[in-house]
């Protein structure tokens, strides 16, 4: 099949022009927003234009199908509350190349979908949860975001969309093409990742709660400070942490939400996330004990209550040989010596989908390893070349 | 005079009553509020019954002025983001009944104030600062409170009251009765405080920047975590402060904004409150001095943005000897052997007053040492024998 480079890059550059926010390439379209759904809209245009049947499932997980049997391409097309323009939609844009360029060569049969709600407003990967099967609606309907909205009342921006049910079984396989999110592609000058495995998560919310009092008549001695056990806390994961972990384990507290959180008060209450990832299932749960023993110290040594959210998260999945060894002939016929076997550390929907089918992914690089930032940006040569490798896998299947 | 106890706990009930949140007797009346608004026109109200001449400042600061010369007692109606019933109100609805038992008698002439903004939606005690001359009206309205709202803009709400300026010539001193808003009263079973000094405070806001990445794919070694900033800074400032505070210094973080807060980004930003009170000047320098080079310390470390916000806060203020000694003879004629000379570890109104004329204060106990939170109480026999000796003192001058 011929990839259409230019016919490529504009639908990308079309696509990021839909949620265009903040400085260089950056782009504000989480799901269910309004720009999300006008970005699902388009897609569906763009999937409709190249010969694809639309069907939209209950969560909004948007899908291009071609007749009968067919390999499944693609990604998501929402977006961090800031986020950059390839992260997604990258795979979701070569998919639908691939689909054109095989329908134009007479196969093979390729289908495309964009996921809904990777970026986790309401979980981790919650579109591809659901349609997995690992997660039912009902329950996910009582998912709230930060800003405490359900996931219920957030995907009535796109009933009108909604066609039902989209059978897994008219799949023999799916491939995700994504920016690695990393320095290691962009560092040693290399185009193409092949991905050998998907790193495990999990993320949990914790809740510290002490005594709100005032902060000028309250003596040091008798505080109950819910930031103080926080800090307490991250001080001490840290140190005991580093005797289990990898150089490749991640750990991440990134959101925190003091009560009242006033200058003069000292906060009765702090919620925030807990979230670490690494490619051992056991390493994983050796992490998750210390991790609440360690709160449960803190809370215990400053007379607090304690309490955890349910435990999200995935299990690290092994790509699919076969798949996997078709992108590798293709990135070594693309780019000859350029291009590596090498783990994801990020959560892709493909973790999911693998519950259902044979998976694989491909990275293209991260400028400066830069992701979910505005200023994430990949070379266009290094884009044409992971668009290129896709199609080529695809035809050789 | 002859106070009227039923009186004053009626009049201290109908102003609880606005704005009344929470549980217990809890109350939500921030200033320029819907409800902090409806209480100034209430108490403007009760003031005009009193005989009373109501004036209003740009600021809201409201007053009601005896004829001539007179003594002014009062302190502040609006509340913390969530109030008690008692902090401010106290003072406010004592200095009413007090006016109105001296209007009966004859004399004394008592003056009336509630003060706009002590609790700093703003900045700190903003209205008490602007009419004591301390920082000009123009300055203050470029103040913006945590949602990002101008004081310029806040004050509107109070516009249709104003009156314009009011001379602080006026008045021959000012007298502020407060609850304790710590345990030390509660704890030893005594009823008054009559306070020696009123201690220092100083309030800054700190920002770290690094850079915001993607929690899965960013190892450890290479983030620029800007929370990791804030937690390293607190662990760092706790050890190093320890060397120059006394058991009745205080410092805290109370409030925490991390960008973008949320679980899978390495936080790129964080803006925290740093706030440190202390009855020694030369003391609060020193740690300023410290809280400066520990910042700087971490941010180099981390290779970070530092930012400070400018420096509010005030002087430690000792209290008039005149006023003070006619407060101790009269709590010692009504609560003999249960009160007690002490300072003030909470910021008052009255510090700013101080630059303009004789000032004291005297304390009610609160229960469990529990203030700004809805769970704020105070026994009534209590509240009763504060009004009391604020009376007795006053006729006394």
């Amino acid at each position: 099949m011929k990839i259409d480079a230019a016919r490529f890059l504009k639908d990308l550059h079309d696509l990021r022009a839909i949620g265009a926010a903040g400085v260089g390439k950056g782009v504000v379209r989480p799901a269910y927003s309004a720009a999300d759904v006008e970005a699902r809209e388009w897609l569906a245009g763009r999937m409709r234009d190249a010969g694809l049947k639309v069907e939209v499932d209950a969560m909004g997980n948007l899908f291009g199908l071609a007749e009968g049997p067919s390999i499944l391409l693609g990604s998501h097309s929402d977006s961090q509350p800031e986020g950059g323009w390839l992260d997604g939609a990258l795979g979701v844009i070569a998919a639908l190349e691939v689909a054109r360029a095989a329908g134009e060569a007479g196969g093979p049969a390729v289908s495309v979908v964009s996921f809904q709600d990777e970026e986790g407003r309401f979980g981790v990967t919650t579109g591809s949860t659901v349609w997995s099967g690992a997660l039912d609606q009902a329950k996910a309907d009582g998912f709230t975001d930060d800003a405490g909205v359900s996931l219920a009342e957030a995907r009535r921006a796109m009933a009108g969309m909604v066609t039902g049910p989209v059978d897994p079984a008219q799949f023999t396989g799916y491939i995700e093409l994504h920016i690695e999110q990393g320095p290691t592609l962009d560092d040693s000058g290399e185009q193409i990742g092949v991905v050998s495995d998907i790193v495990g998560i999990r993320d949990m919310k914790v809740t510290f709660e002490g005594q709100q009092n005032h902060a000028g008549t309250t003596p040091m001695a008798v505080r109950r400070d819910a930031f103080q056990a926080v800090s307490e806390f991250n001080s001490l994961l840290n140190d005991r942490l580093r005797n289990v972990v990898t150089p490749s384990t991640v750990w991440t507290i990134g959101h925190v939400s003091l009560h009242p959180n006033a200058s003069s008060i000292v906060p009765g209450k702090a919620v925030f996330s807990m979230q670490w990832r690494d490619g051992d299932s056991d390493r994983l749960g050796r992490m998750e004990r210390i991790i609440r023993e360690t709160a449960e110290e803190v809370a215990k040594g400053r007379g607090m209550e304690l309490s955890f959210g349910p435990m999200l998260g995935l299990e690290p999945v092994a790509m699919d040989a076969r798949l996997r060894d078709a992108l590798a002939e293709a990135a070594e016929a693309v780019a000859p010596g350029k291009w590596r076997k090498m783990p994801s550390g990020a959560l892709h929907d493909a973790t999911n989908v693998a519950r259902l089918m044979p998976v694989a992914m491909l990275f293209a690089p991260s400028i400066n390893g830069i992701s979910h930032a505005f200023e994430e940006d990949t070379d266009e040569a290094d884009l044409v070349a992971a668009v290129e490798v896709l199609g080529r896998a695809v035809a050789a299947l």
